[in-house]
């Protein structure tokens, strides 16, 4: 049996990330930048003012001196001429600084009447005046190719005059769920038949992770079925399979397509939940085979699904952050089986995480798996734990899983 | 002056939640409950094997004991019969117990040979059988209304057999940027004209917080051209306006609003970035007006919008959570404005956030707030502080925005 560690070395050194499209501004939100982002300017264009008030010489602006106001400068419109000795020019925040100025009488400082205005403080030379680049300058790398864009970063490439941006395209995970026992939601269900929630799950998740999903048509316990199924995600960037691919003799995910040119990596690994997990290439096209267990299906979708598609969207070993919380509850020794506890989380007083892993921890428990705030990893052959000990954890609000 | 706490409570109580939309399954990652999710059956719908082997009568698979196998029960093809005394039959993960059976005889604890499966290890009654209802009962409340919907809540609707969910809606909100300066991104630009950004930064938060956003045409600093532009927006949850709300002469909104209905509720708060912030009400729909710096305007977006955003969609009462961090760097004392610094996060060695402000803090350097992975807030006259001291900060990342 592999390691996690192993496993997913091996899975993410096969993946190379997807081409570029190009994408309107207004639709880059949450996408990976494909190529950088430059500055087509430089911001501020020229030094402007950073409030508002009046534009002088700061030499002239001394306490109590009276200036004569020779015209205005709102945002957007610059004054053509020059501010001269007693002078002062109106201005607003953001508007460039006239010719001649090198200080703002800021408006609570000033006094106006008819066509004059008096200095209550004396204006200190290049205070209130931001300098032309402050912000960056033309030419200047803003945002790195493999950046996520947020909000602020949308606001950043506006700001430098892109109207388009160069992102990765969406990964395209196709989703083969099998089993005779499965139905659709909401469709006839047979005896002793369950619901069909793991390609839902799992699309949902590959959405997180920035993909786009495929749900493939359910197939049967029948390999020429699932041949044929599998036959039609050929063009996908990773199919995943779920279920079919434990130990029993209905492992026939592996029998399918053997046929159609599967070439297995690995189907093995040290965790629980998710023992079976097939690793492998179909054609041209990589397959990750995931247990059927609702659980199992998620949690292997969490450590193996989720940064392959970050890999395949353009962002290489990018793995959910790990991060630490002290333990709310006592834990027992583990095996040699990496674990991965179904755990709630809090906060301590100084604002820490503390974990407490469900007592019940079976792989078909998709309710508590919904209630989970985070996993709690345990490494092979990790030592009995008290409350109050570190451990790590995989936060799911972070992912969007 | 208002505080940043009392302005939010105006805000937030000024708002109702949006009405529902029916949304399939698919569809519904990320979305907002409207109504609860109940169970439409009993999950596992009977007793099942959690495992791979044989089920038996515990009471005869002693140690050695050799039964007759009598059928097999995959998932979804239970077996019809009733295992007798001496008897066996192949079960596999998920099926449902046959009649007769109290345990399971692991697949790696039988000998099969013929029609015979010699046991290898007694059987413990009950032992590898999931109960009826283990996961949840029918009728039960799986899901919430105002959860947002996670690849996990998507999993467990599937599985409690919904192919559609009741959603909120997601709220409808105009933005409209105002200044003769401002020019869309690849646009010609006038001199001393910068490029809108406001608009796309704000349009991303809206989605990050859930809403649909809807930019409007840039209206020039004429007060008919911003009443025009602000009623085409009347059918709008919420109109954000930036730009248009200093102190200074072109403080233009309310002056175009006025003439159209505006009841203003407050329009200053004690912030930095941010004091002028407009709050009121153009006929039905709810109005945010925010400063016109790039800065100012996402961080009170953050502050504000995102959280009037939740309420509308159906989250009320939610705020970007505040968390517990290091301070990196000595921080002066602050004066009587909350102030939000714009802070780089690291970690040490426990895993405990360390935040440490930018040294330079204008609200108008947009690639810093790009580059900041915290706000780092400052209560109103909060004291000088070292670093190693706790301060409290807004994690971006933890808001997509």
């Amino acid at each position: 049996m592999l390691s996690v560690e192993e496993a997913l070395n091996r899975i993410l050194g096969a993946l190379q990330p997807v081409g570029a499209e190009t994408v309107a501004l207004s639709e880059g939100w949450g996408r990976v930048l494909a190529s950088p982002v430059l500055a087509r300017l430089t911001q501020p264009p020229a030094d402007v003012s950073a409030m508002d008030g009046y534009a002088v010489r700061a030499a002239d602006a001394t306490e109590g001196a009276r200036l004569t106001v020779i015209g205005a400068a709102p945002a957007g419109h610059p004054f053509a001429g020059k501010i001269g000795p007693g002078q002062a020019v109106r201005i607003f925040t953001g508007a460039v600084l006239p010719a001649g100025a090198d200080g703002i009488l800021l408006q609570e400082d000033a006094e106006a009447s008819g066509d004059e205005v008096a200095a209550k403080e004396a204006v200190q030379p290049g205070r209130w005046i931001r300098r032309a680049g402050l912000d960056f300058q033309l030419g200047e790398e803003l945002l790195p190719a493999g950046r996520k864009l947020t909000a602020r970063d949308i606001g950043l490439a506006a700001a430098a005059n892109h109207p388009w941006l160069g992102v990765h395209r969406a990964p395209r995970i196709g989703i083969l769920a099998t089993g005779d026992e499965i139905s659709l939601p909401g469709e006839p269900l047979a005896p002793g038949g369950i619901v069909s929630s793991n390609a839902h799950a799992l699309a949902a998740l590959v959405r997180s992770a920035g993909g786009a999903p495929l749900i493939l048509p359910i197939a049967p316990d029948d390999a020429p079925a699932i041949a044929a199924t599998a036959r039609a995600a050929r063009g996908c960037d990773l199919l995943v399979t779920t279920g079919g691919a434990s130990v029993g003799e209905h492992d026939l995910v592996q029998k399918a397509l053997g046929p159609e040119g599967f070439a297995l990596d690995f189907w093995k690994i040290a965790m629980r939940p998710g023992k079976p997990l097939i690793w492998g290439r179909l054609g041209d096209t990589p397959l990750l085979g995931l247990p059927g267990n609702p659980v199992s299906s998620l949690v292997c979708g969490i450590v193996f699904l989720w940064p392959a598609i970050a890999a395949l969207g353009g962002r290489p070993g990018l793995s959910p952050p790990v991060r630490r919380a002290i333990l709310g509850a006592p834990l027992a020794g583990n095996d040699r089986r990496a674990d991965y506890l179904r755990a709630s989380l809090s906060t301590d007083a100084g604002g820490g995480w503390i974990a407490t892993a469900f007592p019940r921890q079976d792989s078909s428990m998709l309710k508590t798996m919904a209630r989970a705030d985070a996993l709690l990893l345990r490494q092979p052959h990790a030592p009995p734990l008290e409350a109050g000990e570190t451990v790590d954890v995989l936060i799911l609000a972070e992912l969007g899983v």
